[in-house]
């Protein structure tokens, strides 16, 4: 029996993981992408390289707007802060938060999943191990998920039922690394800089930067990826 | 004090009416309409003359792709049912459903809501007479808030809460309309058809257009607009 997925990949370590998961689960995989006039646009050619390799069996990539609401450091003008200490990154929401990101993310999602006929949505959403975005916890998901399955008709009359997986929910920065590494995940080729320099390399001092950094030491695993330089 | 709030705005008559409504209730409008591939590009006119009629601070127009998912008689090339009953419209979820196309409306809205800190969103789903859609139910718009109200960063710092607000949610076509007429909204400008001939004007006969005409007969006003026609 086939199974399907809508999986959404930005192209960074988390969602990459979380591609090779459904993978390794045998589902049939339909990547979904999103461009939103954010600064690293990089990711974005690393999630098409990425979805190939997987052999995804479709990649649609969305073109968004966010930028025309404003009020985000990934769609605005705002500076990226920079070499912040864990303490600092853990005290607040941070200015990378766009709002309602993941919404609008999974509410294109859903679109595609009740066509496909695709019953789970996967999400690399991670609430431990540093993670200031609201859009990102437990909660959130399940009330989603409760959304979904009164949003769309199959679900109504009884022929799908969606699920929303985010199997790196609970897991550290360093066991989301461990567990890919363990499904093979080649992590050259994902992209987490906030803020790359302008020949394309990561700064190696946004918040994303240092979390990676981070999560590759006490994993005890080399970053193969750009982060390093 | 300055109130705010977006509304989500077709170009129909019940979004209209909702317009009219936040209008007389002294709220500074930020008008959100979507253009989405739907063969009635003509409703997206009207909503840009409308939102001008009604003084709105700022319209935004946002293009998004559906039908790259395909799925629907709005976006795909499935035939829109002509010249039904009541009692068959009222049988099955119609196929000019559109997968998740309110939870995407909405979460757009979210996101403009919290940059505008407009706590107020105004959506003009409706529930009785008639109306297959599942996202148009009360139990939805009621989890969408509880999602609503998870995901922002402004709503979990507690400086702004969301409401969802539906006020023609229980009303009949007949009512939108002696309501909309009470606020003098004048449905000459607005447009139904789901399916307009080539020369612009409504087909009279898709489930929209039958619904309309039912609703200003029983409302006991001429519809001054080209359902007439």
């Amino acid at each position: 029996m086939e199974k399907k997925a809508v999986i959404l990949l930005s192209g960074g370590l988390d969602s990459t993981t979380v591609l090779a998961i459904a993978k390794s689960e045998g589902y049939i995989l339909h990547c979904l992408t999103f461009r939103y006039q954010q600064r690293h646009v990089r990711e974005v050619e690393a999630a098409l390289q990425i979805a190939k390799l997987y052999g995804a069996q479709k990649h649609n990539i969305i073109d968004i707007d966010l930028a025309q609401f404003g009020g985000s450091a990934l769609t605005d003008q705002i500076s990226v802060p920079k070499g912040r200490r864990l303490e600092e990154m853990e005290a607040a929401i941070p200015v990378t938060y766009v709002p309602a990101r993941n919404t609008i993310f999974l509410a294109y999602a859903l679109a595609w999943a009740e066509v496909l006929e695709a019953p789970e949505i996967f999400i690399g959403v991670n609430a431990v191990d540093y993670s200031g975005y609201p859009d990102c916890r437990p909660e959130y998901i399940k009330a989603f998920e409760a959304v979904a399955n009164l949003a769309l008709k199959k679900a109504v009359e009884g022929t799908m039922q969606i699920t929303v997986r985010a199997p790196l929910l609970h897991l550290t920065k360093s066991e989301i690394i461990k567990y890919g590494v363990s499904l093979n995940v080649d992590y050259r080729l994902t992209h987490s800089c906030y803020d790359p320099l302008p020949d394309g390399h990561s700064c190696g001092s946004c918040d994303s930067c240092l979390l990676r950094k981070k999560g590759f030491q006490e994993a005890g695993f080399p970053d193969p990826g750009e982060s390093e330089n």
